[in-house]
């Protein structure tokens, strides 16, 4: 088994946090997104979409998608728990999960890519009037998460789960998006330190 | 338990399809969209968001986002299989269910709702070049997953999966979105055809 891995971009991160979590180690091969090597022919057999990472299982079967990597690994390790632990609790995980990529991380990438240098190869046409109207919605979602998280200490109830990866993960994609965290947002800023320093954050 | 319910959208249509193919018969509140009842305080408070489908449980826990919901149902009543029967077969079902999301149904969404008058008040600001954008990718992801699908019945494999749902939405969708399935697709339109075929897809 192998990790084709992606360095500091948003998916590989998420994926080597949910590693960190769990303790497993997977031998990593390292790939360099900055010189496009998830654009070679080898990743292309591996991934028709050209994206990282990709798991490569002993069979050779390739898999792809951080999330569908985090579920083999959950089905395989299911201690610590981080996609729930019954059908009410899975659901309830899930439903944060799908809640944050779609209505944080992006509408963040939505703004990134459709206005940073960097993409203008990756994402065409950019379209710099759409990165600009997902700022306001990634405003409102942080105002809406900051509510939500009043009342509990994690993004799903009271354990720490791939929900509160994939927003922590968000969180950080902020910075190279040029959105701030408004310091208003005591709950959101409260669990965000707290997830940024646990170890696994710099996985 | 009772399902809130939203008629002929994508989404309400994705859990209904799932539930006949399992055949589970939950209770259904039926929600008019047309109307706008997805926006009424009732929906709020049980999905911020205001989106349906939302399965209210016994307990009173309201849990929303489709696949979610199918994942309880899938943990709870796991015959037929609908997301895999191991770890492998579960990261794989659930990599062509993420695919489908984000490089199909999303790219279709995105011709839709930044185009069609209908959806003025709801997708602010419509930005009728990103609508336009998002075309040519929905062709570029309809011509690879006819390649995909030259070898295999299914979109994961041998056997049909919510993979399958949500493609099946997804190709009727681009229906209102003006989008048409091009006939060339030779083994695209042979996995249409056979998932339309089945009695759940009334559902």
């Amino acid at each position: 088994m192998r990790l084709y891995d992606g360095g500091k971009a948003p998916n590989p991160r998420r994926v080597r946090i949910f590693l960190a979590e769990k303790g497993i180690e997977v031998p990593l091969e390292p790939v360099d997104m900055n010189q496009l090597g998830h654009k070679s022919e080898a990743i292309k057999r591996l991934n028709p979409l050209q994206r990282l990472p990709v798991l490569v299982l002993d069979d050779g079967t390739a898999v792809s998608e951080s999330v569908a990597i985090c579920r083999y690994f959950e089905e395989l390790h299911p201690e610590p728990p981080l996609m729930g632990v019954d059908a009410q609790d899975k659901a309830v995980v899930e439903m944060w999960q799908r809640r944050i990529e779609m209505h944080l991380l992006l509408l963040i990438a939505n703004v990134f890519r459709h206005a940073h240098p960097a993409m203008a190869e990756w994402e065409v046409p950019q379209i710099k009037e759409f990165s600009e109207a997902n700022r306001p919605k990634v405003l409102a979602s942080l105002e809406w998460l900051n509510e939500e998280l009043a009342d509990r200490p994690f993004m799903a109830g009271e354990r720490y789960t791939i929900a509160d990866i994939t927003a922590m993960i968000a969180l950080d994609f902020m910075k190279p998006s040029r959105i701030e965290l408004p310091s208003h947002l005591v709950h959101l800023n409260r669990w965000y330190d707290s997830v940024k320093a646990r170890p696994s954050a710099d996985a």
